[in-house]
């Protein structure tokens, strides 16, 4: 076990007093684990509440502040939070104009968020929900009914967030939250498997000189394995997989994204790949984010997520936003 | 191998490329390894030059923007960059006044940006060099005389780069620069070593379950090797040995960062810890920066810079930045 932790049952908790130090920009309640913006909630603007299991860092509490989520509830590692949580959260952020949660589509979100969904409803506190979908790779998979959601979170969380901010009602942030995750398709590789803290080995075997294609954000099995392939292959192999699902039309975001463990150098050189393959599809890359947004751990790998765009989107990507893992402009 | 790339001898320039792709707001040069900031020269203003191996991304082109550097230098992986490489980024953000090289304490890169500062004075450019040399764990080692330059380059850049941005002469940001060195100290903990892309298998062996205490970002030996530790263990070590080396009078900025491969997760517990630690010393946090900043590929570990600051430093520190791995202000 290669872990810098003190034991599997504090990791979450540690962690939150870590962010804490470092982020006196954020309300952090450690015991209830909830991660929220200090000026919460704003006057006439509409709350947005993420959430989902540790493991998945900077995702969802690093996407918290100004023009992105409200407030994030991090459950245990790779396990989803409680309706409680959630409910916390909604009543914390909701300044009278309503709460859109942001739900990846993992069974045990969907059933919580649910939930709080309605236990907020009682407290008089107005609810919309929308689901994140967007992993091309396996139409269901260990922990989901139907598509996962992964890479696509960002761009709901922040073109949302951003529609939020301007002061949109409930509904047309909600609205966004739809068409965004509706224009947006993921698909990951693996080139190891991750390690939980609570098992302290690898959660699958992977072994060296193999890749999983079509890996989900907990080591959930792929499409197939291979062995090993040149970035060169893996990006027409995967943005091939993707553009032939979403069939886009116009412009796109691009998410090259790391799953924790693969150094930004390579990060970097893959998307020279992935702009190569774009270009010979006629495909127009309008802004490109490459880092580790939505992890999984240790994990090495990479997923792809292209945003199909038209100019509202992209004027709602290109607006200010202020949290710990994304921040640009005023 | 578990790499996510085409060829070894590709590395470099394939990441250039892709750095090139996702930051228009950069001038890359991918044939002579030049990163720069797209409005250099910029009138008035005194250039700020790094460069070293690649391999410790987003350290040194994830800091080239507004309020930082002006142009970043890579090499090949854990290689110094040559002469002329340096040479070309002075000339190109030069604006006659005057040109900082800073230099982390590597034979090849001292070597190397004292004959660049030759060869630049004889093109007319005025150049100061600042030397950083902040790692406490040893005093000489396997690349260098002296201590090593690790996370304090960060530091070093972020506070010269604000004092160049406001408009101060040469010397005065080349005494900024040499007085965040001599204010800062670091030291690293590995929990496995790093795998080049030229060598393909990893730098050392490091069994599970052992970690090294005073690793420096090549996976250059350390001071000792341990059975593991928890992080709360690993944590009074590592800021004891920092804070007896540096025995700060004042608030400190502190560095946790990531040598590439550990989550996010774990760096904000361990954060948490090295607060305790410095509360329990009498030691004031003034700002916390949590993330992965200067890395060793795919090493798993953790490195704590502090840097004593007084209220000149501080205000530098928050003074606005806009480069794509760091990022505040306006």
């Amino acid at each position: 076990m290669r872990m810098l932790i003190n034991v599997p049952e504090t990791v979450v908790a540690d962690a939150l007093r870590g962010v804490a130090a470092a982020h006196p920009e954020l309300k952090v309640d450690v015991a209830r684990r909830l991660v929220v913006r200090r000026d919460a909630p704003v006057a006439g603007k509409v709350g947005l509440v993420s959430g989902g299991g540790s493991g998945h860092e900077p995702l969802h509490a690093g996407f918290v502040g100004p023009g992105m989520l409200s407030a994030a509830c991090p459950g245990e590692v790779f396990t989803s939070p409680v309706p409680d949580q959630m409910v916390r959260a909604a009543a914390a952020v909701d300044s009278g104009a309503g709460v859109l949660f942001v739900v990846k589509n993992y069974t045990g979100d969907v059933l919580n968020f649910e939930m709080a969904a309605e236990l907020a409803d009682e407290e008089g506190i107005r609810v919309e929900r929308v689901l994140v979908n967007d992993d091309v790779a396996v139409r269901d998979s260990l922990y989901t009914a139907g598509r996962r959601g992964t890479g696509a979170t960002l761009f709901v969380e922040k073109l949302a967030g951003a529609a939020a901010e301007s002061g949109a009602p409930l509904e047309h942030v909600a609205a966004v939250a739809r068409r965004v995750n509706d224009c947006s398709r993921s698909f990951g590789v693996a080139l190891s498997a991750c390690t939980t803290p609570a098992k302290g080995s690898p959660t699958f075997d992977l072994p060296p000189g193999e890749l999983e294609l079509g890996i989900g954000i907990h080591g959930e099995p792929g499409r197939e394995r291979r062995g090993m392939m040149t970035s060169r292959e893996i990006a027409d192999y995967t943005v091939d997989t993707v553009l032939e699902d979403l069939q886009p039309r116009g412009p796109v975001l691009v998410l090259v994204n790391g799953m924790g463990a693969t150094p930004l150098l390579e990060l970097y050189g893959f998307n020279a790949e992935v702009q190569r393959v774009l270009a010979e599809r006629g495909v127009v890359a309008a802004r490109t984010l490459v880092g580790n947004y939505v992890t999984s751990l240790d994990m090495a790998g990479v997923s792809v997520t292209l945003c199909s765009v038209d100019e509202e989107l992209l004027a709602l990507w290109d607006a200010p936003v202020q949290t710990p893992a994304l921040r640009w402009g005023r």
